[in-house]
Parts: structure tokens; C-alpha cells; sequence
């Protein structure tokens, strides 16, 4: 029995988790669940999880709830992190939206929790620290991204030939509890890290799919809002229909799978049913497919290394008929090309990527700015910054704080 | 290194093999290679590969070749038997066509070679007594056809929870050599076999793939040769033609991986470019993708658990397209239902199916026959059968005789 805290247990990610435990009783049982703000349905779930400790950012939303239940409620980011870190809990959900989620992941981590992380912001901002801390503390971090749980798979029982490479391996995902004893075993089955020649994510190309610069300069946050494949939270909704959901996911594999950015694609799949492609050195290619469904990826990594009974729609080819293939476009959707670069270029520069990212998609979702305002505004952002190299935990949260609030600087001068 | 002979080694999987081992010398050795009639080819194939012995079935080409070389050269089934006994090798690529290849492999398996298998029609013909041996002289069978070894990449990793399902996964692929040890260490790992809930082979469907009975009727042996996807031997790609093929898949992935055939599925995919798939319980779907090849099943089966660099072209699903997937159509192709029949009938039957399938093929081949005669030809002397359970060796190798010269007297009468 797996023993969770869910951070984010209100949002779409957190109410999916909750439906998986709801279907798996002996499986999993609740320790810790937070919210930002939506107490009412916070405190159903407390009603039916019974969760040992509950934390609330906003504070006066706390003091509310403390008034109508009987367990402890922490507030700030502070309450969210003691919910990370609680003794009884072993893994952490990470389902929270933004930069904000590092912290928790991390203090997580150091108190030897296993982390299944939908927060795509925690790898972009603090790649290299996470993994880090993952390694040293000997955790498991899990993907519940589609396309990660994806690659994932695909790599299920890769071999790790040279005890050298453990770095890359260890770093997260399969291998992150192996001895050399069972590295050795590990050579008699599957395939090598090192056999990986190029690893293809899917994108669905968001609602814009079509459209050519005029046609984006006119969306509305209604049009942005209405995903063709995908039902997800506001932030990342956003995200994919700017593409930068997927520029993240390119960051996230690198940090994931220790692969160079040269070795990761993006291919463009309006039907969402292949997930991620991995190839190897003999051209061969493996992939996981499945109807859109965020459950199947959530489940999997609390699952894993087991499967669980899905009543998920099974995937039937001969229904679906047709899948299709194109090249992402670049130049409508630059914020791909911006995650690459940032990607490349390192540091502190992907934590900018994302600061700047998250201030303009909420400025848009608040219809201060246009949709094609927000490239124009991570460009400005990301030209402004000179990385700092190899930036420690301390450096990398300044620069997102900074970054932060002079985003929001020019956008209220509309200074893009 | 390998030590490999080479059944077969002058018809199509047989050269693609040498070209592999050409491409990687240091990993491959040729011990013993064999071939029908063939002698010029195989002379020059024992002047490049050096060989230490070699043998022809044709009595008379045997005797013209021991004249021009000073190697050993045997002849007829017990000079393929003794190619496949050798002792300085330690695997045997059967890449013979039609049942003659069931008792080389099974003398190979008990010497306890490793079995790289391209003939299907030793798992139709003898499935059970085969995997019985795989499993009592404790040695590897691996598939070369394109679509089992997409499965058994697929499946790669895989994990065995319940120490007494050893007997599906032992019976030859992943599992081969693995104590209970490892065993164990497997279930920290991948998949079980148990949560396989669907295995789909795909097929191209041929060249006849949208052919009415009307045009059926008049298809010629050129048109039935001109496969659209995959370059192949004359008798398979008749096979393809017809879905007989196909057919044989289903029933060699029953014995390969030990599944119901209720959860063993066939798709129409015109592009032969996923391979096959394999569904989980939790409804995701792991495939194996690549370009039409036959040279990477061949690699994988002879360097797996490695991969070796392949300079076959890339896939680029952008360069792609387009997947497309039908329901394969039955009645035109009865062949297809023949063998799900045969295969769930069990014991001689898919033996029959084989042993009618092969006189027909030839008889097709040499304009004895029309194409829609084939399955009509299958039909009756798979009615005419009364099944035996539990056959041993010699009664199928009976059934195998027996329906061979009763399918050639039908044809020699019209009978059908």
C-alpha cells in the first residue's frame, strides 16, 4: 500500500488522482492534500480521504477551514511544504501549477519521498537540482505526463551495459533503486540508454493547429481555452495552445532521460494516440499508445511497477482508422523554439523561460494581453538574461522571483 | 561472438542474414550454412564466410559441390539435420521454407543450440512439441519475423509477479534463463505476462487488399508475387497474399508467448509500419515501429540482449504522414479464419493447415491451380481431419506426409 499526499488535490490532476484511489482502496491510502484556494471541495475530499493534515495557500481560506474540520491545516507555502514532508506519507503528488512547486518537490525528496510529478514547471525552473536531490537520496520520481509515462514505457527494462552510465540512469525513472548486482542482471534484458538514438514526442498542436498569424492574433482566452484532445487545468491549457506545454515536455526529457536536446523531436499527432516514440540505434522504434487520458498516466505512475485494472476506453485501431503526422510550426508558435533554445543555453535560462511564461499566461487569461503577446514577452525576457552557469537552489529562485515581477513590470507598460 | 549455421542461407532471409553478419564480423561467426540447390550462390557464400561445413538438399547439386570445394558437404534432410547439429556452433538460424524445418530445429534445440527462428511453419505445424524442448534443454528462441519480434520487443522487461505462471514466459522469448532469483528481480520491473490483455499483429493486407471474389478470381502468380510493402521468398509472399500468413503469425504467437488466441487480434495496415502492439490491463498500448525491413528483426533476433547500429533508413513519421488501419476482410481471405480454426482446434490440425497451405502454394505457383482454389483446398482437407490431441513428434510428422500427398492428389484430380 502506497501511503500519498497529493499537492494540488483540487485541480485536474488531484481530482483524477483522488478518482484512481477511489478505484484502487487496498492500493493507496491519503496522508496530506492541499488546495490554493477551493476549500469547499478540499474539505469533501478530507470528509472521504481522510487525510492526516491538510494545507491551504491562501491563508484566509485556511482559517476558514480550520473552523469547519478537526485535523491540522497548515497555510503558505510553508503549510504546502510540511505536507510534502510528511512522516507517514511516502510518495508525493506533485500537482501543482508553476514555479512554485520546487520547493515542496524538493524538501519532498530530502525527506526520502517518492515523487510522482505532473508539475512541469518543478524540471524546467530546477532541473539539474532535482535530479540531484533524486539521485543522492535515492528516490523514485515518476512522470505523469502523457508523454513522459510514455517514454517511460518504452524504455521498461532498458539495460544499463556500462556501470559507468549510472549517472544518466540513476538519475530518476527505471533504474533509480538498482545495486551493480542487479545493473549486471539488468545487461541480460532490454535495451541500453546508450541504444537510444532519438526520442519523438507527440504533440496534438492545440486548437491553432491551422491557424497562420492573422487567425492567432484574433484568439480569444475562450478559443484557447477549448483544447481539441486534452481536458486539463486553465494554466496548461494555455501552454499547449502556445506550444510551450510542449517546449516544457522537451526540457522535462532531458532532465527525465539524461538525453542531449539534439536526440529529442517533436512531431505534431492531432489524434493524441501515439504518446511518445523512442528510437534505437537499429532504427527500431517503440512507442506507447492509448486514447487521450490522463488517468492512464497517473495511474501508471502510482502503479508502477505494477498495472492496475483500467476501465479506460481500449484502444481499438480499426475504429480510429487514420493517424497523422506534420512538422510543428515553428514560426506561429515560437514558444517551442524558445523552450529549445533556453533548453540548450542552460543555467538559469529555462527558470526564466518559465517565469516569464507564467506571468504572461496568467496576464492572458486575465485578458490583459493577446495571445501572440505571450512569445513577445518570454522573447524580451529571455534576451534580457544573462544565464548564470551551474546556479544553485538559492540563485535559481531568485532569478524566477525577479524575472517574475519584471514581467509583470512590462506588462503593465506594455513594454514588449 | 555468435557461432551461427544457417538454414537456408541462399534464400531471402538467409542473405539478408550473411549481410548482417558482414556488417558486424566481430560479433559473428559462420560455423555451417545449407541451401536447396542453389550451389553457385552457396559456393560463393563458402568462399566469403568459410564455413566448416555445409549441405544441399538436392542430392545431385551436393555431389556437383563437393567436387569444386574441399569442405565437408552432406546432403538431403540429414545433411540440414547435421548443419543444425554442429558443435562448434551455438545458434542456428532456421530460415528453411515450408514444414521440412521442423526436425532440423527440434535436433538443434536438443543440442542445445539457440534457436533464431524465420521458418514459421515449424511452430504451425509442431508449436507444442517444439516449445517443450526450447524449455527442457533450457535454450533461447528468438523470432525473426517482423511482427513476433515487434511483440517481443514489446514486451521487453516484462515482469513475471507469480513465480507459478513460469511456464508461459519460460517457454521460450524473455524469459528464457532466468532462475527464480531473477525472477524475482523482474518484478521490480516492466510488465507481466499476466497483464498482457491484447496482442494485435498487423498486416499490410497484401496486394489483393481491396480486391472483390470477382477480381480474385483472376489474379495471376506475377500479380500475387508483387508484394506492396515487404520484399520476400516466393512461398511467403503467396502466404501474404492469400493472409495465410498472417494466419501462421497468430498461431506462432500463440506458442511464443503463450496467449489465448481470443486476445490475439489482426489490423489492416497498409504501411506496414507499427508492427504489432500489445495492450496492458490498464488499457496503454506499447507498439514496435519501423520502415518495412526485414533486416532489423533479423539483427535483433541474433544481437539481442544488444542492439547493434543499423544503417537501414530512420523513420520519420513527419516524412510519413499518414497511418492508416482496416478490419482484414475475412471472407475474401479465408485463409486468415483457417487458421484461428486450426490453431483453436489444436493438436494435428495446424499441422493440416500447414501441410494443405504448402502443396497448394507450390501447386498455385506452377499455374496448377487459380489463387481462390487455395483456400478452398485448405477447406477440405481441414474438414476431412479428425484432430489428434496431444500429438507426438511422429504422428505430426505422419499428418505433415499423409496431407501432403493427399493435397497433391486432389490437386492432380480437381478434387476440390
Amino acid at each position: 500500500m502506497k501511503h500519498l499526499s497529493i499537492l494540488g488535490s483540487t485541480g485536474s490532476i488531484g481530482t483524477q488522482t483522488l478518482d484512481i484511489v477511489n478505484n484502487s482502496p487496498k492500493e493507496f491510502k491519503i496522508t496530506g492534500l492541499t488546495a490554493n484556494k477551493n476549500i469547499e471541495l478540499l474539505k469533501k475530499q478530507i470528509i472521504e480521504f481522510k487525510p492526516e493534515a491538510v494545507a491551504v495557500m491562501d491563508k484566509k481560506s485556511a482559517d476558514l477551514l480550520k473552523e469547519k474540520i478537526d485535523i491540522d491545516v497548515y497555510s503558505g507555502i510553508d503549510g504546502i511544504i510540511k505536507i510534502a514532508k510528511l512522516n507517514n506519507s511516502d510518495t508525493v503528488v506533485n500537482a501543482l501549477v508553476g514555479s512554485i512547486g520546487v520547493l515542496p518537490t524538493i524538501e519532498a525528496i530530502k525527506n526520502k519521498k517518492n515523487i510522482a510529478l505532473a508539475n512541469k514547471e518543478t524540471l524546467v525552473t530546477a532541473g539539474s537540482i532535482v535530479m540531484n536531490e533524486i539521485k543522492k537520496n535515492n528516490v523514485e520520481l515518476m512522470p505523469i505526463d502523457s508523454e513522459h509515462s510514455a517514454i517511460f514505457q518504452c524504455l521498461n527494462g532498458e539495460r544499463i551495459e556500462d556501470v559507468s552510465k549510472i549517472t544518466i540512469t540513476a538519475s530518476g525513472g527505471p533504474f533509480r533503486d538498482y545495486d551493480l548486482k542487479k545493473l549486471e542482471f539488468q545487461c541480460l534484458n532490454g535495451e541500453r540508454i546508450e541504444d537510444v538514438s532519438k526520442i519523438t514526442i507527440t504533440a496534438s498542436g492545440g486548437p491553432f493547429r491551422d491557424y497562420d498569424l492573422k487567425k492567432l492574433e484574433k484568439v480569444t482566452v475562450k478559443d484557447a481555452l477549448n483544447h481539441p484532445t486534452w481536458k486539463m487545468g486553465n494554466k496548461i491549457t494555455i501552454d499547449s495552445a502556445t506550444l510551450m506545454n510542449k517546449g516544457f515536455e522537451v526540457i522535462e526529457t532531458h532532465w527525465l532521460y539524461g538525453i542531449d536536446y539534439e536526440k529529442i523531436k517533436v512531431v505534431v499527432h492531432p489524434q493524441s494516440i501515439i504518446h511518445s516514440l523512442v528510437e534505437f540505434k537499429d532504427t527500431s522504434v517503440i512507442a506507447q499508445l492509448g486514447f487521450p487520458n490522463m488517468k492512464i498516466p497517473i495511474q501508471y505512475a502510482l502503479s508502477h511497477p505494477k498495472r492496475f485494472i483500467s476501465n479506460s476506453k481500449q484502444l481499438d485501431l480499426m475504429e480510429i482508422k487514420n493517424l497523422t503526422f506534420e512538422k510543428p510550426d515553428f514560426a506561429g508558435f515560437p514558444c517551442l523554439k524558445y523552450a529549445y533554445d533556453s533548453g540548450k543555453i542552460g543555467g538559469t535560462m529555462p527558470a526564466v523561460l518559465n517565469a516569464a511564461n507564467e506571468i504572461a499566461v496568467y496576464a492572458f487569461l486575465e485578458n490583459k494581453i493577446r495571445f501572440l503577446d505571450i512569445p513577445k514577452i518570454i522573447k524580451k525576457m529571455i534576451n534580457g538574461h544573462r544565464t548564470i552557469k551551474n546556479p544553485d537552489l538559492k540563485q535559481i529562485l531568485d532569478v524566477d522571483k525577479k524575472i517574475k515581477e519584471e514581467t509583470k513590470k512590462i506588462i503593465e507598460n506594455k513594454d514588449y
